[in-house]
């Protein structure tokens, strides 16, 4: 369990506080995007990607990315003193009455919470995860495919299917069949070659380690295609590694009944990805 | 427009108030359930519909539905010397940290909120409305299908694709292309003997008044199919009527460029049902 616990700090607009009008859109109707990102030596990694995805996510949205100066104040108001934690950045359309049609003058709400730090096993990324299929299907919308945002019932209700505390995570498969990646990780298969992994054009979030994956096996060589992938080709793949901002990357070493042997991955890209994943880049001390 | 406006009155956990904690799942996640009502004459129409539904989104995402008692000592306070009105009653899984993974000791949380009596023009369901069909698809998760959760996006930006107030609805696809409803409302067909609305299995909300609309059809001997619809079927349609908690029920005379005749509906059927959508029968003074 990556161990939620209380938060240890918020910003609400820039001010201290935690607690939001009830006429929030981000809660009548999730109407908002989030960003998590891994917090080490006082600093958020991969701080460009989490940014580009949320200016991204407010265009398609409809409403103000909040400046990256306003931002990287805040964030680095919030870490001082603070070495290792999760930061997480929650921007909504602000408040609204009753009924879906926005305000044509949106204020958007910044909310930065800092978590401590996660707790997921070192095993886990040294000698990779047991992960299980789930049930529950992913929410499929091509306009909001891709975006990190407030909508997220599917991945909760998939996250809900187990509590065996040994499985790191779940795969969902979008209404129609297809494989689109775990709850909170995107998912990569390796067939001795190259990787695939699934397209996040109809499901799916565009994870910012999913990015960072695709840019480093283009540096080196590997190739990379996005894809549909259904679950046969979970079987026929020789290895498997997870992605998520917090985690970073995770070999699979079984899923369901099937076992994989991550030494079998690409394990330069793997060690590129663990590292980078994990530097520290945005404002701060 | 429905005027948005202010809320008059909010009970949060039958305390007045009007913030709730950034930690809540119903902001982080979209991790709960609406309904909304019309107040008449002190009270809350259709109660049993919206009361049932509600306690089947409880089930469906796995957490204790608030008693029915509270919540109806809870709105009787909230309408004290309330003649009309709009009653909000929205239920989040409650607080919870980073992550997905819901407690296994879920605390809901109720959300009461009165607004004001909504401002519809009275000749839209005296003599119809202009609709329109929108770009934005519907959400397809068949797990989540029928609910009214709180993950809206989908409808948020279908009603952001126009301003124009006298456009009352925009239609929506689901993405594979079946007409799902409106962005607030559900849809009926009109054959010249029979309805045909589409099905919510897959996508759309199951409304009260879509459900009371099925019921009174079936008492008055009219045949209703909940079936799969496209965009032919619209045009090929004698007429059409639009159902919502709040409209009651309105007759269609115009889709984009295509107009329909209201009064060729059944409009024993849309009388009744104008009549009956409008009935105080819930918690009051």
């Amino acid at each position: 369990m990556s161990g939620p616990g209380a938060p240890i700090r918020c910003l609400i607009d820039g001010v201290s506080g935690r607690r939001i009008p009830v006429t929030d859109r981000g809660l009548s109707y999730g109407d908002g995007l989030f960003e998590t990102l891994l917090v080490r030596d006082g600093r958020p990694c991969q701080w460009r990607r989490h940014l580009d995805r949320l200016a991204l996510g407010c265009r398609r949205l409809g409403f103000p990315t909040p400046a990256e100066s306003t931002l990287a104040g805040e964030v680095a108001g919030l870490l001082r003193g603070i070495d290792a934690g999760v930061l997480k950045v929650l921007v909504t359309r602000g408040d609204g009455g009753r009924g879906y049609a926005p305000r044509s003058d949106p204020r958007p709400r910044r909310i930065l919470t800092l978590f401590g730090a996660p707790d997921y096993p070192t095993e886990w990324h040294l000698r990779g995860v047991v992960a299980r299929t789930c049930r529950t299907p992913a929410n499929q919308n091509p306009l909001l495919a891709g975006l990190k945002h407030l909508n997220r019932l599917d991945s909760v209700l998939a996250r809900a299917e187990w509590s065996d505390p040994s499985v790191a995570e779940g795969l969902m498969a979008g209404p129609g069949g297809d494989i689109i990646g775990g709850t909170m990780t995107n998912l990569f298969l390796w067939d001795g070659a190259g990787l695939l992994t699934p397209a996040v054009d109809g499901c799916g979030i565009a994870g910012t380690v999913r990015g960072l994956a695709m840019d480093l096996a283009a540096v080196m060589g590997i190739p990379c295609v996005e894809t549909r992938l259904a679950r046969a080709d979970l079987i026929r793949a020789r290895g498997m590694f997870l992605t998520n901002s917090l985690a970073g990357v995770w070999p699979v070493r079984r899923l369901d009944a099937h076992e994989y042997d991550p030494e079998d991955l690409p394990l330069g890209l793997i060690r590129a990805l663990w590292q980078e994943a994990q530097s520290p880049e945005g404002p701060g001390q």
